[in-house]
């Protein structure tokens, strides 16, 4: 009779494609809270859009309905995740798209966090036609973040790792900067501003001298730098501490603590997050812990070094790879993955995208 | 005025893809012809479907005109490549198209054969309204063996490599037999029917005892199989002479010639071709030339293994490079390119497809 499975149309497709683009707006701002992008669309036509802008601010799906006015009653919404349907800090959405006179709502993917669920079944109880599972791979992509901090309550860690065809990410000199394109590389900045934080070894700061901000696509927050750096090494004249020492947390040794150098960072704004060390390593899983609780740090974007990289596949740290392949061949230098690792279990390939001349695989961790 | 770009229509895209597939069920049989395939469309309608089917036979935008018999007249022709306007084997095909009635023609790419090119001129010479560059990337590689005949007067030589993400195509132990999915050697046995012949190194056969056939799709010929094979190595009992003696030919040195099993090998109906040597190798250049002129092979698939794959890219010889990566990691064993090989200078990504776990970068040599 009535459930049947509701054909998806293009026109479903088209306007669910324009509430992701909301969403994106906003994506990595939002943590603790999932990213959601709404539109309302009435006869063909876009009535009005909104997407989440950070937590405490109104839901998606409320704001457009705001937007709309009494344009609303009879309208489809199309929202990325499932309607709240309970008190949090914003009434239940599900009650507000009832009373605008929505008459369909086509949602991207069920809301994964139990207490906020039963959205579709509130909806459907008071006669809204509800349509589901509209690009929900593209959507559960959205909420990713958010999904990793409700089930394991620590931040959502993504990998990137840049590569040539025949898997070396750096010569024989070591030298790895360039070895994708412009494309990549503004791709990979896009990808820092949807985290709270850029990630790296002290390796990278001693070779490279990063800043790990976002340069090549605009931003109005700046993601945070960390750096791991057991023993201090950071030096004073690094671009981070000239440039960005306000937005720098070092995660460092008990011990390093003691060191004269911890107090001149201390001075300079540099925030010093001291950990245990489980034999020659830092124990990052702790550190991680803290990062959420006391720095509000939900999602960490890791670029390297290898050694670091390493570290947290073998911790099982990682939720999302990133890795960008180059049209490049080297035929020997610093290898993508040291001879001791054999596999990447557990994980698996939710796309693969050309970035110009290059290649980028896009992998995720199933469990 | 008459002048402006015409528009492609999503229709054009539709019937494109139907002709690119009449012509893909004739890749490689055609040649030394280019496979094209043609679609004659009324009112939103297919009237008729037709393909090239090998050199002498009619071709597919006269046969696809043939089969629609008067309702051609008003109609519109795609084809995947321009209508021929000189006298071959066959009569123009502009002429037919003209006596046809066909009120349009949508193109997928010119002929890049001088000889046979003008037919675009032709058909607008006689008022027939004219669109090209409809899927002309996808065109162009269902001609790319004919295009390279034409120019170098050698066959179309295509590569298969299979690697780890980290750039490994066999273990420590030399096990390469699997590194890939069986999705990804479906497609292989796909790209394989597209080809004349499938070659291999001597070492692939003493190693593997591969069959070289199409298996795993349909095909109703079978391509050649081609073994470089300097010292006539090949075991008498290998499964390519207990079971495809008349379909293989062995490339040797002209000094093996005298051996004993040479002698052999011939009764068992194997073909032989003597070459020259350069050095260590056989000089495969002088092969590929006979191997055209004599045998008729107009395209060959490389499938290693990685010292014949090293000298056929040393020397230029390589076409197309189909690169599948599969999800592995192996850290170790033997590299996708020798530590000699420093780029892939000239080749430029075509596409990057992904085929269920595994992915296939295809490259294409610009010059």
């Amino acid at each position: 009779m009535n459930r049947k499975m509701e054909k998806i149309t293009t026109e479903d497709l088209k306007f669910m494609s324009l509430a992701i683009r909301e969403a994106y707006k906003a994506k990595g701002k939002t943590l603790p809270n999932p990213a959601v992008g709404a539109v309302i669309v009435k006869n063909g036509k876009v009535i009005s859009k909104a997407f989440h802008e950070k937590a405490g601010q109104p839901h998606a799906e409320a704001l457009a309905i705001e937007r709309a006015g009494d344009k609303a009653r009879g309208a489809t919404l199309y929202v990325t995740l499932e309607p709240c349907n309970h008190y949090g800090k914003t009434p239940p959405c599900t009650e507000k798209i009832i009373k605008a006179g929505i008459k369909e709502v086509v949602i991207g993917i069920r809301d994964p966090n139990p207490i906020a669920s039963g959205g579709v079944e509130r909806l459907k109880a008071a006669g809204i036609k509800v349509k589901e599972n509209v690009f929900k791979k593209r959507c559960f992509e959205l909420i990713e973040d958010f999904i990793v901090n409700v089930k394991y309550s620590r931040p959502f860690v993504s990998l990137k790792l840049a590569s040539t065809l025949d898997g070396f990410i750096a010569d024989e000199k070591g030298d790895s900067k360039w070895v994708t394109s412009k494309k990549s590389r503004t791709y990979v900045h896009k990808l820092r501003s949807y985290h709270n934080a850029v990630m790296v070894g002290i390796g990278t700061v001693l070779k490279d001298d990063p800043l790990l901000n976002v340069r090549y696509v605009e931003t109005e927050v700046q993601p945070d730098a960390i750096v791991i750096d057991k023993d201090l090494k950071i030096p004073l004249n690094a671009r981070l501490i000239k440039r960005r020492a306000s937005e720098l947390i070092v995660i460092t040794s008990e011990k390093s603590l003691l060191n004269y150098k911890a107090g001149i960072l201390k001075d300079l704004g540099v925030k010093l997050l001291p950990v245990s060390s489980s034999g020659k390593y830092l124990d990052l899983t702790e550190a991680f812990k803290t990062l959420r609780e006391q720095f509000g740090i939900y999602s960490i974007m890791c670029e390297g070094g290898s050694g670091l990289a390493g570290y947290l596949l073998e911790n099982n740290l990682i939720d999302k790879l990133y890795l960008f392949y180059a049209m490049k061949v080297f035929g020997s230098g610093i290898k993508l993955f040291d001879s001791s690792r054999k596999g990447l279990k557990g994980y698996k390939v939710l796309s693969v995208k050309r970035l110009g001349e290059d290649f980028l695989v896009i992998m995720f961790r199933q469990n």
